[in-house]
């Protein structure tokens, strides 16, 4: 079984909005074992429209369009479906009484073309909008499954899940389970030479190497008629990616470092202070953006002047003039005094030219510190990548969540 | 001239991801004038991607795909085309010596598997990847245009602004130029009914306005056949937009408040601190993402714990137990505190319940307290939206900004 999703909007086309819609019910098709092979969008235009169906009729089992549901004149899916599938169009009653009822409800007046919302393809199943006016539906001809979505995703999003989704169990015949193996420290390109001999000779599990900013992740993905018998399928394989990637993995099924930082050190009651210069409050905004990281986090200091290095970190003015505020020893300095200063187990401290500008003779753009203060141990790294402002100061907040991660599972 | 957008990458398909890539070239062509009639998305098959290309090359002008560029096996969008529009593939030497150069410069060991980047159709325009590795690039054959772009949106937004665009220049009709008037303290449907009236009786400038978070902006969009034309017809429009939404304008043609108020601040030569407990290090964060904010701006606290607040930004013990952490006092304690303690000009303080816990009896998830000091002066603003703990965050610190902005201006 194989679907093709089709969004209808002209204002897709225009760049001004995103196809989530194909995002949510990929995500759902993928979860019932159902693959998509095309996402197709297309503009209100029925020649155009018409195109990509029957183009969709001849590759996919089953059609799934959003959009061009609604009232007016150019909302023409269920007209260019019916069309194409041979099916009359008829007046469904209930759903015309449920859209009058809706206009009464909101104290607004029902202009005439409304009715056209409630007028449906022959003999289909109509899917009922509680999230808004137009219904959607689906039916089967010649061999095909056929369904119709409005495109709002307040509505696609509901309507997917209450009634999409349950016409669908039927026909979804195996199971489609899958594992991420999250990588920090090595490329895509490197992780994938280390699988690359085991990927080639699966087929089920398969393995897939993607990139992340600053990190990639081997997705393992297995088929099967049960859920449990996926999972069985996929034990071993994960094991195995996870033993040949070793220390570089962070986590299994993980939403991301700053989580799995989060988690060991809730778990130990251990407490974290932060100090940073070139990533400008980019690690603390990180580490707050998971909900309860009071637990764990006390604060952070963004020392930008070398002023408030001395100040609020107690940086020596010593280490700033003899090794400069980019400097092994000013991170080191930084990491213990953010950790004394607010009384926390660990400390990071981070500094390094982020660029464009700031290179001097002897430090290029990209140059970046890091140094984690572990309950008076300083494990200190140096990252140097000139891939902007962005990346690089993303992988020195990567980077030193990633040296709390390999302490605290013992890696390091 | 119409173009067909495709894109390459499975894990589309499979809804880990959106596609932005999309959004952001349809808007560009938009601008140039060229329609997009079918945006496609296929997995990372031969076949499949095949038949989306005889599609594209049987109904478009103009081909446009992202994605499948990278060093891995199942990459195969140049290949693919090139097998398509019977094109040969070739080694391009300089851009396997900018990959090579990469890995020494990120200190990283190239694998074998990096070489097949530098692969490209025979004849093409190369496109120099200054934020990745994977070059794009763009060839006519059988009448018909193709241009390739890397899929990650960090690689391919700035790709297609500064190699693909100016590409296709010589290809669009008319001149099509826009400018933004940026707005914050103003919603989109409110901004709408303001400029209603003038929106409704424009066709060439068109007036279109857009919501992004926390802020929203109007798009004023000429076209005529010189650049200056287009300049004529704006001019009147944006000063009469700008005039109708008044003090909520920040800025037009700006990246976003934080530069406005960087420029301004460095104009000025006054300086800047914050002190964030629930915004934890956003602001911070979003003020560095700028070039050049060592200029104007000294530092930041996150203060998380109580104890930071007291300690490091001087907080009253008595305040923070008569009001409590999340209060308009605490908040004008922490601002104060923060130009006081880095020594600045204008101090922030954010204290505030970005949720989802954290709400207490009297005090809900998403009330903020935002203060400025400003050379002596406080001004405090409350904001309450239960829109989610991102959303909290971000207009928390756009606040901040935006008080900052309006003193500077001087219209508040």
């Amino acid at each position: 079984m194989n679907a093709e999703l089709i969004a209808v909007g002209t204002e897709i086309l225009l760049g001004d909005i995103v196809n989530t819609d194909a995002q949510v019910i990929s995500q759902g098709l993928s979860e019932l074992g159902i693959n998509v092979y095309y996402q197709t969008v297309v503009g209100d235009n029925p020649q155009r429209l018409e195109r990509a169906i029957r183009e969709a009729k001849d590759r996919a089992d089953i059609i799934i369009t959003t959009g061009g549901l609604g009232p007016t004149l150019d909302d023409l899916t269920k007209e260019t479906l019916a069309s194409v599938f041979g099916k009359k169009m008829e007046l469904h009653q209930p759903s015309l009484d449920r859209i009058t009822e809706f206009f009464k409800k909101i104290g607004r007046e029902m202009t005439p073309n409304n009715e056209k919302q409630a007028w449906l393809p022959e003999g289909c199943t109509v899917f009922v909008n509680e999230w808004g006016t137009a219904p959607g539906c689906g039916f089967e001809a010649d061999g095909k499954h056929v369904l119709m979505l409005p495109g709002p995703p307040r509505e696609c999003t509901p309507m997917w899940e209450h009634c999409a989704k349950p016409y669908l169990y039927p026909l979804a015949g195996g199971c489609i389970v899958s594992h991420s193996v999250r990588v920090f420290g090595l490329g895509e390109s490197a992780m994938e030479d280390r699988l690359h001999e085991l990927m080639a000779t699966m087929t089920n599990p398969t393995i897939a190497p993607y990139a992340k900013t600053s990190e990639c992740f081997a997705r393992v993905t297995a088929m099967a008629d049960t859920e449990e018998e996926a999972e069985k399928l996929l034990a071993p394989v994960v094991d195995q990616v996870v033993e040949m990637l070793g220390a570089d993995v962070y986590g299994v099924d993980v939403d991301s470092l700053e989580q799995v930082v989060g988690n060991g050190l809730r778990e130990r009651g251990m407490t974290l202070a932060v100090a940073e210069s070139c990533t400008g409050g980019l690690l603390s905004k990180r580490i707050t953006d998971l909900p309860g990281a009071s637990d764990y986090y006390l604060g952070g200091v963004c020392s930008y002047s070398n002023d408030a290095k001395m100040k609020l970190l107690g940086v020596k003015k010593e280490t700033l003039d003899e090794f400069g505020a980019v400097s092994a020893q000013t991170a080191e300095e930084m990491a213990a005094g953010a950790a004394k200063v607010l009384g926390a187990d660990i400390g990071v401290g981070i500094t390094g030219i982020a660029g464009p500008g700031g290179a001097t003779e002897d430090k290029d753009v990209g140059l970046v510190y890091i140094s984690v203060y572990f309950k008076g141990e300083l494990i200190t790294r140096k990252t140097n990548n000139s891939l902007g402002r962005d990346r690089v100061r993303n992988q020195a907040a990567s980077t030193a969540l990633d040296l709390i991660r390999r302490k605290l599972q013992g890696v390091l």
